[in-house]
């Protein structure tokens, strides 16, 4: 996890983390080769672990915490996170994910396909073994809800979404997830249903803070910091929050703007220059303003959880997630 | 299922096809609209059904029937089969089955790619809720091999594989769903060691006189009545049985006939010269000689389960498989 992992948010769980990492490298264990390099790789230098560390945190508020099942939460949860990266990567034409070539960068199309799929199955067959249905249901419905933001994007018309559209999206895409870690967790481990619920909260307005920031950085980002190409969203014709409020301090949903951001097949000089207009509009810190509203209530939501140094982590890690465009 | 629904080994299972077809019309509920129409495109005439059948006769010979569990573990095998051949669909470039465009044909690679994404977490969340972990072993094991196999042809050298090979590889594509299928249903009812055993042993010889029949189909089948295009398997350079007998009968592992198979990118006429090679040497007949060898093991098989219509069923099924090169 390298600088990321003495921030303070993990100090609480550090050790189920260790544990986590070393049961993602096995996870390959007994399949085809070009799997076993795949996870290899993919886990090798595992990025910031947020949803694990999340689902380690929120089970300490359970009234029965049972480490073990708590542990294939937290792997089924990450591998479907993966596993879905995995599938996105290849639908965006993705090269370079945490500054590391993609899976179909590196070993094509079909077998980040198949790598993906195979992730999904490692991940419901721990999830399958849960204790409590209704925490299978909850992640057999992130998945329907990642598969439902994934076809949006895929079948979206060349218009400029509303800023409603594109909140839905990313709630179905990056939120889901986020409140099935800190949720399930809960349900899991029995906690009170008031906590339940505020962790459930939490862990939704984190998911949209998170995805609003990370489009964002897509826009704003330095390439070598982020990890990732900046301008993707751009290229691919991906209309996002700072895209969209740029086009309509500009001339509107319809106008020559948005309609510039939603073509796809731009020329590489046509990236740069939409970039360096939507740098220079207002909508990067309007859409700032809004990650830090989604911040704000997934904080104000951690004030029905009794107090503690779990509740302070999850309230520093909600501070992480923003702190890259405060 | 048009006329095959009048062959005679459906005939004891026609109330739970009918109800399986029903739900598999209803997967899509709630979802996104391009999966309602992928679903509704894939299910509105469902092929030939056999693994459901396998499902519900097999169940027939457990000691504690139950036919809702039943008919979900039906259920998610078909689609678990389905996603997968949704997802092969992309990697093999294929656009016609069943004499009906593929979901990639119609919505696209990206498109499928998610819709295939969607079948597999119905599948699973239907599997997840079994009564039984070592069914749901079963249905995550499956789906492992199913991966493991289409990683095999992925990663496969541009080079002839042996016939052991080639049958590892129908084993992992084809034949441990056919074993699910008719173990799993035994497990799940409770049947007696020795029939479930006996279930699984005919399931596994069945996929595999399944596979190989689809195999020599597809070099000397008739491209209107099989329902797919004829020579996909010589065009993608993917090397069957009745090719491999045929090169060995030619010039051998490593001889001409084996370079020009399994060369990518043939052109149209290198694909129908080969083709012609082939139906003219002895392979398909001594690919037909060994399913036949498997329909044969699958049917003795049957010998330890007690007699009766299922049983018989079965068994017209094993011969239904074989019967389109017999």
């Amino acid at each position: 996890m390298a600088d990321v992992a003495r921030a303070s948010f993990y100090e609480p769980v550090e050790q189920e983390l260790r544990e986590l990492e070393a049961r993602l490298r096995g996870v390959a264990r007994g399949g085809h080769p070009t799997f076993g390099a795949a996870v290899e790789h993919l886990f090798s230098a595992p990025g910031k672990l947020l949803r694990p560390t999340l689902v380690f945190l929120a089970a300490r508020f359970g009234t029965r915490p049972d480490p073990a099942v708590v542990l294939n939460l937290a792997l089924s949860l990450e591998l479907v996170h993966t596993a879905s990266l995995v599938h996105d990567d290849i639908v965006d034409r993705a090269d370079l994910r945490r500054n590391m070539p993609t899976v179909n960068a590196r070993w094509g199309d079909d077998a980040a396909l198949i790598v993906g799929d195979y992730l999904f199955a490692k991940a419901y067959a721990l999830a399958a073994v849960l204790p409590k249905p209704e925490v299978i249901a909850i992640v057999a419905q992130t998945v329907f809800a990642l598969c439902d933001g994934e076809l949006k994007e895929v079948t979206m018309e060349r218009a400029l979404p509303s800023e409603e559209q594109y909140l839905e999206r990313i709630e179905l895409k990056t939120a889901s997830l986020y409140a099935a870690c800190c949720q399930g967790a809960a349900l899991l481990t029995e906690a009170e249903p008031e906590h339940v619920a505020a962790l459930g909260a939490f862990g939704t307005n984190l998911g949209l803070a998170f995805q609003i920031t990370d489009d964002i950085l897509d826009v704003v980002g330095d390439e070598s910091e982020f990890g990732k190409t900046v301008g993707r969203d751009l290229a691919e014709g991906m209309p996002t929050l700072p895209m969209i409020y740029a086009a309509l301090e500009a001339d509107g949903y319809a106008g020559e703007l948005a309609r510039r951001i939603t073509r796809i097949g731009k020329a590489e000089g046509e990236v740069r220059d939409l970039l360096r207009v939507i740098r220079e509009s207002g909508g990067p810190a309007r859409a700032r303003e809004r990650a830090l509203a989604f911040h704000d209530l997934a904080a104000s939501a951690l004030d029905a959880l009794p107090d503690g140094r779990e509740r302070a982590a999850l309230r520093d890690l909600a501070d992480f997630v923003i702190s890259r465009v405060r």
